[in-house]
């Protein structure tokens, strides 16, 4: 399974694939940033991201799309954009005929570092471990679309949680009891 | 000229086209609700909505999109929808190559009854009276589209209401000036 996470947003739109193999290791396909300035007009910023999303499904040849899911308690300054650069993301699966998960940021932390309220340094660190990458994915965007795109394959075959699937076959919940063992069994992150 | 105003939602999401002729008189072309389920996939009602809203562009040929201006502010409940749906407007207007206006509900309200908090049946009445329909627009959504538009038409020509252009040109001013004038002597609508 190849995953596109986006964590959305207009200024910058973290982009991150992620495969997961035959024996279920992960690894980075490819990992960016889609920068948009201020002072282009709000339309042109949104198609500018829009075609970069197609672009990568297309790209990539993904297999799902992760999106951040965004809530109306966020941050007020850039709430509207975050939430209509989601729903970009969110069309651009629908129209490539792909399954869609909407995650939460605190289910995103929780699935890579075990806490759900961890720092920008510990996601960056635990995506840099869990992917075997040489360095911290930079800048925070990139790393969070990655971490996005980790959660989503392990939360793939877990019932209700965040795909558009309704009900789960009997594999996928034997995959989600192996994965919910396989996520005990993994050991702890420091706290920095 | 031709508008269509787009009143985003994402169970109604409301539109309405509309002409300003030669000697400035405006007349409805068409109006419309876009409805889709609570139950459906929110990716397939934003991609629904994406493709109502790219058909009635192509469909209608028209000049310009008139988006209302979504704030964080908003109904809480269903911001984040409201605002996806805009961002949708906006990017069907940007891929189309249209010049957009994004008006806030109070400026539709002043530009169509002269009162920034009009009630929904007093935006009704308005849009029916300028529009010489035989009845009010149902539902409000519909006629809140059809108000957006007639507010696009009527700011075109203000420099800096809303249009993705920044400077206007001589005409533009002399528009925007006679505009003013022809606001200004307009009757007051009587309050119910």
């Amino acid at each position: 399974m190849r995953v596109l996470g986006v964590d959305p947003g207009l200024t910058r739109c973290g982009l991150g694939v992620v495969d997961s193999g035959p024996s279920r290791e992960l690894s980075a396909v490819a990992v960016g940033v889609l920068r948009t300035p201020p002072d282009m007009p709000v339309q042109q910023r949104l198609l500018t991201i829009a075609a970069g999303i197609e672009e990568w499904i297309v790209r990539h040849d993904v297999d799902a799309v992760a999106v951040e899911r965004v809530f109306a308690q966020h941050n007020v300054s850039s709430v509207i954009g975050t939430a209509q650069v989601a729903g970009l993301a969110m069309v651009a699966a629908a129209r490539a005929g792909l399954p869609l998960g909407t995650h939460t940021p605190s289910e995103v932390k929780a699935a890579v570092t075990g806490n759900g309220r961890a720092d920008k340094l510990q996601v960056q660190e635990m995506v840099r471990r869990i992917l075997r990458l040489a360095e911290r994915p930079q800048p925070a965007d990139a790393a969070d679309a990655l971490a996005l795109a980790v959660c989503h394959v392990w939360r793939a075959g877990t019932p209700g949680a965040g795909t558009s699937s309704r009900q789960a076959t009997p594999a996928q919940e034997a995959w989600a009891r192996a994965e919910l063992a396989a996520r005990r069994a993994r050991p702890a992150v420091r706290s920095r």
